[in-house]
């Protein structure tokens, strides 16, 4: 077991140490909880105050053009594309996630028009459940297919248009294979609609290694682009000049000031853009990307594996019998980057930690999601996390936490 | 014709004139291009600065419940329903117009499974075309119909399931009838959606008494929410129990946070949510709309009007013989709250006057429109304008602006 004064030493050779002090971080709080809303960028804060002062307030109008506004969901899209393996012009920022899974669902069916099937897992999250329940409501004849996640793989026929998947869940942080299962799509004509939100700014991705056709993700996880920050679109370039987005909105067309009658989509990722783009969104979302390119993904995950072990070692030592299991694969390679536990008071448990400073999330029915993000965390905040739980389930202070509302909070 | 004296004098006894010190304006524009991205409200100013610094920084994650971020499209939502003279359940702010417009569409085509036409109009702003031509494709059957402006009322008939009309033009001003339309497509059993894009925060408006179905509007241009600012969707609440979202994301689920796999929608309007929703920029527009509750909208109307008399006077007079043709309504009553005027050299004159420090804008082919704005322009703001688009005439400044270019400045 890691001694407190041990965690500081690895913490004092940390490559990624320097990092910590380009957040604010509230001096009062371990935060765990970076693969749900990440922590403001000090240049995220100086960028919005930026864009509203400089750019909205005095540059008005002009800054469409002056501070490439117009640019910025290309722009941004093309720094994101180096954080998943993708050429500059195969991702474009837009939208939420679940609006550029609707219109990545149903572009993928068009591409597959003799196929009636979207094949996804039970327990994925749910929005892209909810979200492929309606894109297949759009397209004539097809239907959703929802197997076990054990069984996805054996569903893949030749009636499967497009597989919709996570690639790390959201409970369990379990890590899909994501080349073996494009593979395999691939061989029998079915493409895949991958959703990064728990992957990107989390693990090193390599989508062109992949031969990946599309992805959305999320980009106020990891990427510390902010609350409700835009989400993006990966798709391959192979695939553009056949995509077709429902959502035909001015900002993919070919000519969006050209303000002609007729649809022209562009000619490149461009066309999967809908409406005005989101600019103080945008602002804070570029420069958590910004950011997280200035660091190395392998060092990165690097930290992270050892976050988790230094963190279950912990838990194995301090809470074992009070409990808890790790549903979280002890496999970094099949992780991302969180390690969750179950626990049947997971509720009021988490509770009594937050109300504590220790900030990680619960999720139904019974667990416990504790992020971990390598450029503001360090071993110490772990070892402290996991002393302050110990206490807790020592003192049985949770037994005195509101129970379970109908409620929630945000993923 | 007035003077400046005299305009000076009309801004002394101006109702609203303690509004202009609520704005940030730089000193040395004339700022006419409020229909198309309004000016920074210093209170957004400082709602973006609490919701980054505090909001985000120091709340993280808890303020999706302490900030009450979850609750921020229903409740701006509610705000904006006064504006629109509907009722606080029938108004949601989320995603863009287009995205919404999308969702609408569907929704409504769906309402009426028995006919296949969305009618619209020839010059219609071109994302509503768009975006109607990519939403016809998402139900098995539907086609669009686009005819004449003057022949939409003829045109609908037995086969109209959906009406989707701006009802203000976002070139001319022309404003259509709102009830009197709204009429005749349900006497035949049809639905409309309107744009009200360049009516909210611009004139009275009253869905009520319209018997309204379905709405949209835009939020960065009169309700002043900053640059691609989230939109509003309106759905009278009759319609609500069976609006079916294509975009069914988990915002718009019954139980968002239950996590459940089946979709399950939300009794009210929020069904029509899809994605988290856009924290930044939900803050700007909610600063934006409380400011636009503090004036009273008939108030801007009558000043409206008056600025659209005192501009269009000293055009007739300064700028006869000038090759200036108003082709807004002059009637207030069939108009928004923009004037807009034909030259042959549209757009070298505007580059002009904006190189000057008048910002109007320019629409292909030949069209300079002047958004008047009630809430932050002077009567002699508006005589400054026309004294540097006399000058600029008669010195023929304008032949030295460069061509036009294939681009052009957003809507």
């Amino acid at each position: 077991m890691i001694s407190l004064a041990e965690a500081r030493g690895l913490d004092a050779t940390d490559p990624l140490r320097g990092f910590r002090d380009r957040f604010h971080l509230p001096d009062d709080i371990i935060y765990l909880d970076g693969n749900s809303l990440g922590p403001l960028p000090l240049a995220a804060r100086d960028a919005v105050r930026a864009t509203v002062h400089g750019e909205w307030g005095n540059g008005l109008i002009r800054s469409w053009n002056d501070a490439d506004w117009i640019g910025a969901p290309a722009r941004v899209g093309a720094k994101l594309a180096r954080l998943i393996g993708a050429a500059p012009g195969e991702a474009v920022v837009a939208d939420s996630t679940s609006v550029d899974l609707f219109k990545l669902i149903v572009a993928a069916l068009r591409l597959r028009p003799d196929r009636p099937v979207v094949l996804t897992e039970v327990g994925n999250f749910p929005t892209d459940l909810y979200v492929a329940e309606g894109a297949v409501r759009c397209v004539t004849g097809a239907r959703l297919h929802t197997v076990e996640p054990e069984a996805v793989e054996a569903a893949i026929d030749a009636e499967t248009a497009v597989v919709v998947l996570t690639h790390v869940h959201y409970k369990t942080a379990r890590r899909r294979d994501m080349k073996r299962l494009t593979a395999l799509a691939h061989a029998t004509g079915a493409l895949v609609v991958w959703d990064l939100s728990h992957s990107v700014g989390a693990i090193p991705l390599d989508l062109k290694d992949a031969d990946a056709d599309f992805a959305v993700g999320c980009g106020y996880k990891f990427l510390n682009g902010g609350p409700g920050a835009p989400a993006f679109m990966f798709a391959a370039e192979r695939l553009h000049p056949s995509l077709a987005s429902p959502i035909s909105g001015w900002m993919g067309h070919a000519e969006p000031f050209a303000f002609s009658d007729a649809w022209r989509p562009a000619a490149g990722i461009e066309r999967l853009l809908a409406g005005t783009p989101p600019i103080l969104g945008l602002a804070a979302l570029e420069a958590g990307v910004d950011l997280m390119l200035d660091a190395d993904m392998a060092t990165i995950a690097a930290k992270s594996a050892q976050l988790f072990d230094v963190f279950k070692g912990l838990m194995d030592e301090r809470l074992a019998g009070r409990g808890f299991t790790c549903i979280s694969p002890v496999d970094a390679a099949e992780r991302g980057s969180h390690i969750a536990f179950s626990h049947p008071n997971g509720f009021a448990i988490m509770q009594a930690l937050i109300a504590r400073g220790v900030i990680g999330d619960y999720r139904r029915p019974d667990i416990l999601r504790f992020g971990l993000t390598p450029l503001y965390l360090s071993y110490a905040d772990v070892w402290r996390a996991v002393d302050l739980l110990a206490e807790i389930m020592a003192s049985e202070a949770w037994r005195t936490e509101a129970p379970e509302p109908q409620g929630g909070s945000v993923t």
